[in-house]
């Protein structure tokens, strides 16, 4: 690939208020250690290591998170943090990232991925996205799509159609189309049928071709975005008037060029207490904690519980069963597992009692 | 009562560990504002307004905790905190304070009573208080039971016999005998029987029948303490070589002058999580919150639980029942109510495991 180097565009936009009161709004998910001692984003960035140098790799976020990400990753350099005034959704994080990364290299082929993903192991993540890479040298759009191992509700599917091929021994598909979040009955047809995966949100294209795709789907996002990277104009006024979208709409389901790689190991978008806790190393009795260096559980005839816990602080659990507890300096959460999307509820009661815990 | 002045002794000497998290070595529940806005002690302070100005209440607490104390009660002179070098059970306590007192005031009642307990209201409890002071006057050692509503297996009872007339209204019982903690059949045996009452550890006798009863029944305890309240010797080793014996066992069993007094309104030794619970306003899910000044509690689908935060903190409950949920700067407990007794094991394994959170 010496003359398509490998950029990688982090997305740490998010704003998630699904991991409160761990997350707040001023340090959403991305920012948390919340799958060992690492933040997620750190996590991603050392999930590229070996393929994606760090002044290849940038990152978009919200304007008010920039500090937060460059604390996190203090070997990315500066200019590398695309700080988004407002948020107007992926469609325009892409498109910003994949005109700067034109602007440096037009021959660069670029992997947009979330910052908030678990993926193990990582040497498996990066066979797939060399595999990609090295294919999409050749043009295309590439999405990873997870072998669905269960039939979820919470994910958007991709229908694949014919295999295409192998990219240093990976297969490639088609894409037949995209389906949105599926209800259980759905879901399960879906895995009878075979050929659907889950949609990870993770994209491998060379920058001629999201550009060309910019191009022909989002002709007014593409203009706008010119124009930003062009520079002279109000970046904050010019972001606003950019049409929101996600980057699935925007381009992913128009175009008829789309193939998916499959990630067969382990993937998780952690987007609940109750995922973390499926993905947590657990004692003899199921019991996960995620806690600070110095911090401590104590679980006492205490089952399936999961703690998460900053700082140096001990949590006791004595005979509760299949419970979220959740510590911060300010805050406490405790909630069954399986409840765990009420969480939502919390922080709209918090919002409208106007106080200061979110 | 012009000759004869009503000293009170608060007894702050504990160390329990039933409150842990809240309850520290460093801060044992007294110290605690576990009943409302006041500290147990300044609760107990205010509990003898109009009674007992500030000048005659004494404390008997441990040498670390004086300092407390004094934070505590900025109204208590210097000189009447009595800081024991080391914990004696509550006979030297009681025997110490005799014995300063007499050096003031040889004609002073004194009411002798824990720092950690809930009575409400406190005007009933004044009513007690007086009517067992006017009693005292005449000699005998005065102690108050509390009229039991359920066969509590938690508490010493007394068994009174016959009435010997009324002190300010106040009916006075003379005393049978002293009962160690019952199992639950006695315990309703003692209902059924009638004239038991809890042992409240609440005492009152002239300074003259608590010199004579000290001489009598704890002559080496009683020396060691004209010891060292004449001074000149080194408190420390004086004070580790008395017998150590709770002041029940040391005189209330042995003396045939013990007379009772009843409390019939709200009386709480707050012994556990749980009692707290009982004790404390809930609302209308019977959920119970001990908070700080600008702590909240938001409880959804929740019932029937107790959460006590300190300082400004957040507390989320979605979902649960019946649990303890404690919060304190540096640890957390959940831990259903019914096993609030089992804080102690948690206790016991942070020590085991020697880390810093007692």
């Amino acid at each position: 690939m010496t003359s398509n180097a490998l950029y990688a565009v982090i997305m740490a936009g998010g704003s998630g208020t699904r991991f409160w009161p761990a997350s707040r709004i001023a340090r959403p998910k991305q920012f948390l250690p919340i799958s060992g001692g690492l933040t997620m984003i750190e996590e991603t960035f050392r999930r590229l290591d070996g393929l994606v140098p760090p002044e290849r790799v940038f990152v978009v976020t919200a304007e008010s998170q920039a500090a937060l990400v460059a604390e996190c990753l203090p070997e990315l350099p500066a200019d590398n943090i695309l700080a988004e005034p407002c948020a107007r959704n992926t469609a325009p994080c892409v498109a910003w990232a994949a005109h700067e990364i034109a602007r440096r290299d037009p021959n660069a082929i670029q992997v947009v991925l979330p910052a908030d993903h678990v993926i193990q192991p990582a040497d498996a993540f990066r066979k797939t996205l060399e595999a990609a890479a090295a294919a999409a040298v050749e043009g295309g759009l590439f999405t990873f799509g997870v072998e669905p191992d269960h039939p979820a509700t919470g994910y958007g599917y991709i229908k694949t159609s014919a295999q295409l091929g192998l990219s240093l021994g990976e297969p490639v598909y088609a894409v037949d189309r995209f389906v949105e979040k599926p209800n259980l009955a759905k879901a399960e047809e879906f895995l009878s049928e075979g050929g659907f995966y889950w949609n990870a949100g993770i994209f491998v294209w060379s920058t001629k071709s999201i550009l060309a795709a910019l191009a022909k789907y989002t002709p007014e996002l593409d203009a706008g975005i010119r124009r930003i990277v062009a520079g002279g104009s109000d970046l904050a006024v010019e972001y606003a008037a950019l049409p929101s979208d996600p980057i699935d709409i925007a381009i992913m389901e128009r175009s008829d060029d789309v193939r998916l790689l499959p990630i067969t190991y382990s993937w998780n978008d952690v987007g609940s207490w109750q995922a973390l806790a499926e993905i947590s190393p657990k004692d003899a009795n199921g019991n996960a904690a995620v806690l600070g260096p110095a911090g401590k559980l104590i679980a006492l005839d205490a089952k399936n519980n999961l703690v998460y816990a900053e700082g140096e602080r001990v949590v006791a659990l004595v005979g509760v069963e299949g419970l979220a507890v959740v510590q911060t300096e300010t805050a406490t959460l405790v909630c069954p597992l399986d409840r765990a999307q009420d969480v939502k509820a919390v922080v709209d009661e918090l919002k409208a009692s106007g106080i200061n815990f979110l």
